[in-house]
C-alpha cells in the first residue's frame, strides 16, 4: 500500500488553517478553535468511511466499519498557546490517511481506528483524553483542574457541549495496537541525518522545587563567615548537580535547572531565601530513582555549607513507559525495507502513548524537526520528511496485519 | 566634659517619634516626617546656642556663634523605608549633644557645628547632602533622580520649599575636622564583646550586572551536549565566585551575589537568558580591581563552557575612602580613657564621612548594632551603649581640641 503524498500533505494543510497564527497554530484544548477542528476532523473521518464522533471529553474517535480487531492510530489536535503545526496534528492525519489506505485498499485481515485524543497539552489536564480513553479515574483531578487563567475544565467542557456524549473507551479485545507518529521536537535525527526515530521508551520525569532558608543580612556589614546566604546554597546545588548527573545516567540522561528565585533580590542584601525547580527525564526508573537521591543529597549538603535551611519538594512524577519492543521492530524494519535510515532513541517528553501503553502494545515513530523546534511557529519538517514517515508507519502496519493483527 | 545622658536619649527618641512606625521609623528624604524632623531639628539647634538653618538641599546646620575654628559633627535624619531610629539620627543627636556641652563648658579653644545631611540613603540621589555640601556639581543628576516610586527630586525640593534658602558649604579654614558616629550596622563589636568602633575606611563598592544569553529549548528532548544553557553559566559563575574570592582579599573582604533571573523561567525549558547582580567591597583599591577582574574572567570561563555570550556591566563604582589615621587615633585614645574595648574596623557600608574626607580630616566612631541589624524597625543599640559612644566621641573632641585644632 501507498500513501498519498498530496492528499496527505493538503489535509495536514487544511487543519493548520484552523485557529492558525503566523506559521504556526493557536488551538488550545477547548478553545473555539480546537472545537472546530476536531469537529473538522470527525466530518474527514466520516467522509473517509469511518463511522466518527466526538465523545464527551473531545477526542474524536474513528471507528472502522465491519471490522472486529483494529489497529489504533492517534494523537492530539489540541496545541500548547501560539505553537506549531505539526505537534500531535501530524501523528492524527497520519492515521486518517493510513486509514483511507487500508479501506481503499479492501483489506480484510484488519481495520484502522484513529484518534484525536483530548488536551494532551495540559491546557486544563495533561492527557486528559488518553487518560479517559483507557478509562482511568478521572472525577477528582476534572472537579479542579484549571486553566492558567483560570478557567475551569468543567466550564471549558460544559461551553464546548460536550458533556451529553458518549465515553468513547479502549477496547483490548477490538484495538490489537496503538501507533502515534510524532515529531521529535528535538535535534538528534537531524544532526544525525536519520529519518525515522524508533521510539525505545517515554522518559519518566520527576520535577522538585527546592527552598533554600537563609537570613538577609546587609551584604557590607555582615563579614562572610557570619552568613547565612541562601542564594549561594542554591548557586551550589545547581552547579554540583550539574557536575555529578553525567556519572549516575547514560548518553540519553537530562536534567534541567530552569528557574531560580531569590528574596529579597537585592544586589546590597545576602538573599534570604532561593527558590530552584529542577527537574530529571530518563527512560530507566532506576536512574531516576538515583538522581532524586542525587538532588536530596545535594541539597542538605548545600544547607550544611551556607548554614541555611532546605526543603525539598516532589511537585510532579511520571514514570517511564517502555514502548513494546515488538513494534518497535516493526518499524525499524518498514525504515530498512523503504530506504530510510532510522535511530532508536527515547521520547524525552511526553505522548499518550505512555498512557496508552499501560493496556495495549503501543509503538511511536518520529520524525525530524527542523532545528529541534517545537512548541513555537517555527516548528517544521520538511514535506518530503513527512511524507516519508507515513509511508513508513503504513509499511509498518502493514507488516503488523501481515502477522495476523498478533 | 561630660555628656548628659538622660538629655541625649530624650532628644533621641522625640526624634524617633517622627515618621514613627511600630518600634522603627518611616522617614524617607523630603517626606512630610523628614522635613518635620529638619524642623524639629533646627530648632533644637536654636535652642542650643547654635546659629541653624535648612539649606536649599534639605541639609541642616548649626553654626556655633563667635567660633572661627570648629569641630564638624554630624550624619544624616533622613531613613529608609520603614527603617531603624538610630541609623543617622543617633550621629545627629550625639552633635547636638556635644554642642551643648562644649557651649554649657565655656570652652573657647573650638566650636562645634552640626549638621544632618540630606538623603544619605538615596531615595532620590544617594548622599545628596555631603556632595552638595562639599561643593560637588550636582546640575545633571538633580535634573534627572528620580524616587522609586517615579517622583522627581526637582519636584520633592518644590514642595518641600527649600528651593529659595542658601546652600550651605564646607569651609576649610573653618571645619578643623569631621566627626560622623554611627551604629555598626553588622554584627562584629556585638559578637567580639566590643563596644566602640574605629572606622579605619569605608569599603569601595563595585557592583555589576551579568547577562548571560543561551538558547531556550525543550529540556527533555534535547541532549545535554547540545544545549546552551544560560542558567548554568550563571550558577557555575557566582559559585566559582563564592570559591575563589577568598583568594584574592583579606578577612574583611565582602560580596554578594544578590539577585538572579532566568528567562523563560520553565521548569521544561532550558534558560535562554540569566541575569546576575553582585557586588564586591574592600577598603583596598587593589583588592577592588583584582575582584573585578576575577568576575569578567571567571564570566568568560563559565560563558565558554556553557557555549552561551556574556555580557559584564559595571553598575556602580565607588571608591574606597580611608578615613583620617590621627582622628581614628584619637577615638582610640578617649575609648581606652574610658575603659571602653574597642576594635578598629572597616565602615562595610557607605557614609557621609566618605564624601567630607576628601575635603577635611574626618574620623568615624561605631557603636554595637544588637543581633547586627539595620535599616529594619528591629534595629537598635543599647542605652547604655549610645551613652557610651557619645562620652567617647566628646572625649576625642576633647583630645582634638588641646591639640590646638591642628
Amino acid at each position: 500500500m501507498h500513501i498519498r503524498p498530496d492528499r496527505l500533505l493538503a489535509d495536514m494543510r487544511a487543519l493548520a488553517t484552523i485557529g492558525q497564527h503566523m506559521t504556526g497554530v493557536n488551538r488550545p484544548a477547548f478553545s473555539d478553535a480546537d472545537i472546530a477542528a476536531r469537529e473538522w476532523l470527525r466530518n474527514k473521518m466520516m467522509n473517509a468511511g469511518l463511522a466518527a464522533e466526538i465523545d464527551c471529553y473531545g477526542n474524536v474517535y474513528g471507528r472502522a466499519i465491519n471490522a472486529d480487531r483494529t489497529v489504533l492510530i492517534g494523537s492530539h489536535s489540541d496545541t500548547v498557546p501560539f505553537g506549531g503545526w505539526l505537534d500531535g496534528a501530524m501523528g492524527v492525519i497520519y492515521g486518517l490517511e493510513i486509514a483511507r489506505c487500508v479501506i481503499e485498499s479492501g483489506s480484510q485481515s484488519c481495520g484502522i481506528d484513529v484518534i484525536s485524543f483530548q488536551d494532551e497539552e495540559g491546557t486544563y489536564l495533561p492527557f486528559l483524553g488518553s487518560h479517559a480513553f483507557c478509562g482511568d479515574d478521572l472525577m477528582a483531578e476534572i472537579e479542579t483542574a484549571k486553566s492558567k487563567d483560570g478557567q475551569t475544565l468543567k466550564d471549558a467542557m460544559s461551553k464546548a457541549a460536550l458533556p451529553g456524549n458518549a465515553a468513547v473507551r479502549l477496547d483490548p479485545r477490538r484495538h490489537a495496537a496503538y501507533f502515534e507518529a510524532h515529531i521529535e521536537q528535538g535535534p538528534r535525527l537531524e544532526s544525525s541525518g536519520r529519518k525515522i526515530g524508533v521510539v525505545t521508551a517515554i522518559v519518566g520525569i520527576k520535577s522538585f522545587r527546592l527552598l533554600f532558608r537563609g537570613q538577609a543580612n546587609h551584604a557590607g556589614t555582615t563579614p562572610m563567615d557570619m552568613r547565612r546566604d541562601a542564594g549561594g546554597a542554591a548557586m551550589c546545588l545547581g552547579n554540583l548537580l550539574n557536575q555529578r548527573m553525567p556519572a549516575i545516567g547514560g548518553p540519553q540522561t537530562v536534567w534541567n535547572v530552569g528557574n531560580m528565585r531569590f528574596e529579597p533580590g537585592a544586589i546590597n542584601v545576602v538573599p534570604a531565601l532561593a527558590e530552584v525547580f529542577l527537574q530529571v527525564r530518563d527512560i530507566s526508573p532506576a536512574v531516576v530513582a538515583e538522581a532524586e537521591h542525587l538532588v536530596r543529597a545535594l541539597a542538605a549538603e548545600c544547607a550544611e555549607s551556607f548554614k541555611v535551611d532546605v526543603e525539598v519538594e516532589c511537585l510532579h512524577d511520571t514514570e517511564p513507559a517502555a514502548m513494546t519492543p515488538a513494534l518497535a521492530k516493526l518499524i525499524e524494519k518498514a525504515a530498512a525495507e523503504l530506504g530510510a535510515p532510522s535511530a532508536s532513541m527515547p521520547s524525552g517528553a511526553g505522548h499518550d502513548a505512555m498512557i496508552v501503553v499501560r493496556h495495549i502494545p503501543s509503538a511511536m515513530l518520529f520524525v525530524p524537526s527542523i532545528g529541534g523546534r517545537s512548541h513555537h511557529i517555527s516548528e517544521d519538517t520538511s514535506d518530503a520528511d513527512i511524507v516519508l514517515g507515513a509511508q513508513v508507519l503504513l509499511r509498518a502496519i502493514e507488516l503488523f496485519m501481515a502477522n495476523g493483527a498478533r
